[in-house]
Parts: structure tokens; C-alpha cells; sequence
């Protein structure tokens, strides 16, 4: 099946697509999976085309996984003056999907994973996902890849005491990209002093803070050496197999999640959610109340199914 | 019980999290629920200061939800220069309350709807909901409200197109704020363009599009008076209790997905879902396959309880 449909089949959830993620769950496990996250404005896309062609340079395949809705990827201005993709266009060796829809099974994390697992099992070693790190949904996402980096500009070094509590926490690398421009090196002092107080990380990586101006190309280099560095480090640490394992554990979760769900669904009358939904809109009942009546009744049993008969 | 320790409670999941809720949704339903969102830098914080200082004026009571991680609600510098709260700080008829945690039960927007309901029983009439537009849980929280702005900068006219999967689709204001700068008609201009595309609603509104420089003042009456023409046109149409309904129906959905799931996590024995894991770590199974032996195991009956015997 060529590339692009078995996307379109896991992005539709169409009828095939379950038997499409199983296959490539069991080909895929090779690709070097990195987020790329930050603020809207940090110049995140220029920086994945620049990373995309370091990578192409050594060798890699790369596939891009854009998640951020005011991405120009997503915009549809791929071709567009904003990015300047060049030879990346027509390179093979490159495939990018940005994320139209956010699925109903699970959450956009587990999505743009799928959409990930069926790049990984097509071969590409790389894989770089965008998502502008603004809402949680989309911190989640960040938190699926393997190494993460935070892309800031120089402007933000007055900010991040206010970040602290999401962005700071998930970078395994800091970028402050635009670095042309006044205080980057503040920032970047800024950024380290910020780290100091976080707490330190059991693997031992301490994240590097690097300067770029991506627009040039200035810097991309060494971003991609310490994301080389990082995984070599979380392979001979062991590092890898434990984010592995926590992304899988919250994979199932989340499924398990969305079947508890659809089977509730398929059980529960019309005429029975119609009625609590009546007697809300009356508050005559309060959401907690009749939630508990509902699952009561049509939701799950008290043993599970196997043991019911002792 | 004081209303920062009911929120607090809510906010921490206490124990008596599920009593206090179920009595303020038996109190409430009178406050009018107003979501701004926009992206970061529209000035949103700016605008919903004076518009609560409008309200103010008016003799309304006003609560204000501060969902925006980027906002200077959040950032704790809501005395500080980037937004003169001035009257508001001191005003008893004034609430103001940043969403620190995320929430664990149902999402964001189940959070917000939460908190909203607290500050609707204690009274407030008018509740704003500050989002930052950007990721899709923001999106959903502005959802939840009555009526919702869309607060655009000039620049943001260019982008329009690009937005309207989004934010166009969610506006029953649009405001292009800090239009003291160049091209504001002209984003007023895209933005009406833009609407005409949309498919009509059903309820009749045509979404205004309204000018303002809210650090100055500018135009913040008349946002105000078009939230209430707004709302008065719901009402007089319908509109506001189908709003309402679907509010409730979604609440519900949280709920029960919550409920089903703490279920399930409370049947699973730990060596079940360990044995799943290593499973797929050495994959040998597939995520769906794991899922699915799960919830056969330890999650739904085929048939509901009430009509097992028969």
C-alpha cells in the first residue's frame, strides 16, 4: 500500500486501519523519533527544513509530522517564501504530513504516534514532529518523542520563569533560534539558569542550549550532533527503552480509554441518555449523579466477565 | 465555604470535590459565559480587563478564567505593568482565577466548565474565559461558552484564510484588537470575507466585527454591548438553550469516559497489564491486540446487568 494512503486510512480511522497500525507496530521501533516545540513565532518550520536537509546530508530519510495549526506546513504554504523547503520538495528520500484532523480515538498524542508508527515502519530513520508549544494537548505530543527540543527566541529570556512549568520541563535540547537579533545570549543564559533549578534528570543528561538563526542555516549542525548525542546517550544508559515503555503504557491507556468508551456507547438506549439529559437541563440531577446511574446500569460489571460464573 | 477553597478543591480533585460541584450545578445556570480567544499577542488579557471593567460600570459581577499558559493572568504579573488591572485588583465584585493544573478527570475544557459552574453558583453574572486559540483543547474550551470573541491583531489579516479551520469557525464576535496600527481595516475586511464563506448558522447571527485599541479603551463598550445583543438574540431565538444542552451532553461524555475508566483501572490486576506491556515492548503483540484482551478480561460486560438473568 503506497505511504500516503495508509495515512489518509489512519487519519479517516477508516475500516482498514487498525490491521494498517498493527503491521507497521510490528515493523516499526528503528526511526529516531524528535519533537520540535515552542512558541508560535520561533521560527520552529524553517528550523525542521533546515534539520530535515542535515539529516538528508548525512544519509538519513527523514519524515516531517507537523502538528502545529499555525505552522506554514499546515497552512498549505508548504512551497511558500515563509519556508524555504528547496530541495526538499521533490527528495524522496523526505515525506511530510501535517496533521489535518485530531482523530476521535484517543488524543493528538496518540494520533500524530500512529502517524508516526506507519512512517517508522516505511523506513524513514528520522522523524520530526512540530507542534507549537502552547497547549497542553500539544506539550503531550512533544512528550512522545524520543528527544525534544525547545526552540525559543531571543525575546523569550524575560519569559521563562513563566514557562517554567511546561516548556521548560520537556527539553532535552534548547534552542534559541533568531539568535541574529538582540539578547539571544541572554536567553540562552537565562534558559541555563532555568535548567539549574529544574530537577536533575535520573539518565544524567544535562541539555545543551544552543544558538541558531536558522533562516541562514547558522547553527543547524550542532543541533543535529547533540540530538545524535542525546539518543547515543539514552541508548547506553538505557534511557530509550524507558521513554519507549512510558509512550507505549500511555498508547494502551489511551485505547483502552476509547474502547471502554465505544463498547459503553453501543450499549446505552437513546431513550436512557435522553432522559438524564432532560433532567440536567431541568437540575433536577446534577452531571456527577446521572453519570453514575448510566454507568450503572449500562456501564461496567462489578467482576470481570471471566470469574462472574465462581 | 469560601469560593478560593471550593475552587482549590476542584482544581486538587479533593474528596469533596464531587459534593461541592454537584451543589453549585444545583445553584447555577444564571451566569453568562463569554470566551476570548486569539493568539498569543492579540493583547486578550488587556481586552478582558476593560471588559470587565465595563461590566463593572454596569453594575455586573464578573469572573475570569485565565486558561492562556502565555497569558500575564497565569505568569503571575497581574499587578504588574503589562496589564493595569487597576480598579479590578481590590473589587470584591471582581474574581479572578488562572488555571494552574490541567485536570485529570475528563479534559481542559470539562476543567474549566468546572470551575465556571463554581464561580456561576457564588453569583458572578458575567464569567470571561480567557484561551489562547492555538491548540485544539483551547479551542474546545471556547466552546463551552455562551458567546465567544475571536480577538485578531491587523497582521492577522494575511492569515485569515490559513485560520479559518479554527478560530473562524468558532467566533460569534470577531475583534481586531490594537488597531491603532497599520491595516485594520483591511484584517476587518479579510475576516468579513472569510465569514461569508461559512455556512450560515442555523440561529440567524451575523458575527460583527468590531475595532479596538483595548490598552487605550477603545471600542471595549461596544464589544460589550454586542455580547449582550448576543446573548438576548440566543435567548429570544433559542439558541442559548441548545448551546446549554450541548454543554451539559459533553460534560457528560467526560464524565462517564472518566468513570468507565477509573473502573476499569480498579479491576486490572497489575501482572495483567505488566505482561501487556512487556509483550508489546518485545513486539510480539500489537497495541489494538493488548487493548483488546484487556477490556475481553477485565473491562465491559457484553450485556448490561439489569438484563443478565434474562
Amino acid at each position: 500500500m503506497p505511504l500516503a494512503r495508509a495515512i489518509s486510512a489512519v487519519e479517516n480511522e477508516a475500516p482498514d486501519s487498525i490491521a494498517i497500525l498493527d503491521a507497521c507496530f510490528a515493523k516499526g521501533g528503528r526511526a529516531f523519533r524528535i519533537g520540535i516545540t515552542g512558541p508560535p513565532g520561533a521560527g520552529k518550520s524553517t528550523l525542521v527544513a533546515r534539520i530535515a536537509q542535515e539529516y538528508r546530508r548525512r544519509g538519513e530519510t527523514v519524515g516531517v509530522v507537523a502538528v502545529d495549526p499555525t505552522s506554514p506546513f499546515t497552512g498549505g504554504a508548504l512551497l511558500g517564501d515563509r519556508v524555504r523547503m528547496g530541495d526538499l520538495a521533490g527528495d524522496p528520500g523526505v515525506f511530510i504530513r501535517s496533521m489535518a484532523t485530531r482523530g476521535s480515538q484517543g488524543g493528538l498524542a496518540v494520533y500524530t504516534a500512529q502517524v508516526c508508527d506507519v512512517l517508522d515502519a516505511a523506513g524513514f530513520s528520522r522523524l520530526l514532529i512540530e507542534t507549537v508549544g502552547v497547549g497542553q494537548s500539544e506539550l503531550e505530543v512533544a512528550q512522545t518523542a524520543d528527544s525534544t527540543a525547545v526552540v525559543l527566541v531571543p525575546e523569550s529570556g524575560d519569559g521563562v520563569q513563566a514557562m517554567k512549568a511546561g516548556l521548560m520541563e520537556i527539553g532535552d535540547l534548547f534552542v534559541i533560534n533568531k539568535s541574529d537579533r538582540d539578547g539571544a545570549e541572554r536567553a540562552a543564559f537565562a534558559v541555563r539558569g532555568a535548567l539549574e533549578l529544574r530537577p536533575k534528570p535520573a539518565d544524567g543528561w544535562t541539555p545543551p542550549v544552543l544558538l541558531t538563526t536558522a533562516s541562514e542555516g547558522k547553527g543547524v549542525v550542532e543541533v543535529v550532533e547533540r540530538f545524535e548525542e542525546h539518543v547515543a546517550h539514552l541508548k547506553a544508559r538505557g534511557g530509550l527503552a524507558g521513554r519507549r515503555r512510558r509512550r507505549v503504557e500511555q498508547r494502551m491507556r489511551d485505547l483502552l480509554r476509547a474502547q471502554l468508551w465505544d463498547g459503553f456507547e453501543r450499549r446505552l438506549p437513546a431513550a436512557a441518555w435522553a432522559q438524564e439529559v432532560e433532567a440536567l437541563e431541568a437540575r433536577r440531577t446534577t452531571p456527577h449523579a446521572a453519570a453514575a446511574r448510566l454507568t450503572g446500569r449500562f456501564g461496567t460489571a462489578d467482576t470481570p466477565v471471566a470469574a462472574r460464573g465462581s
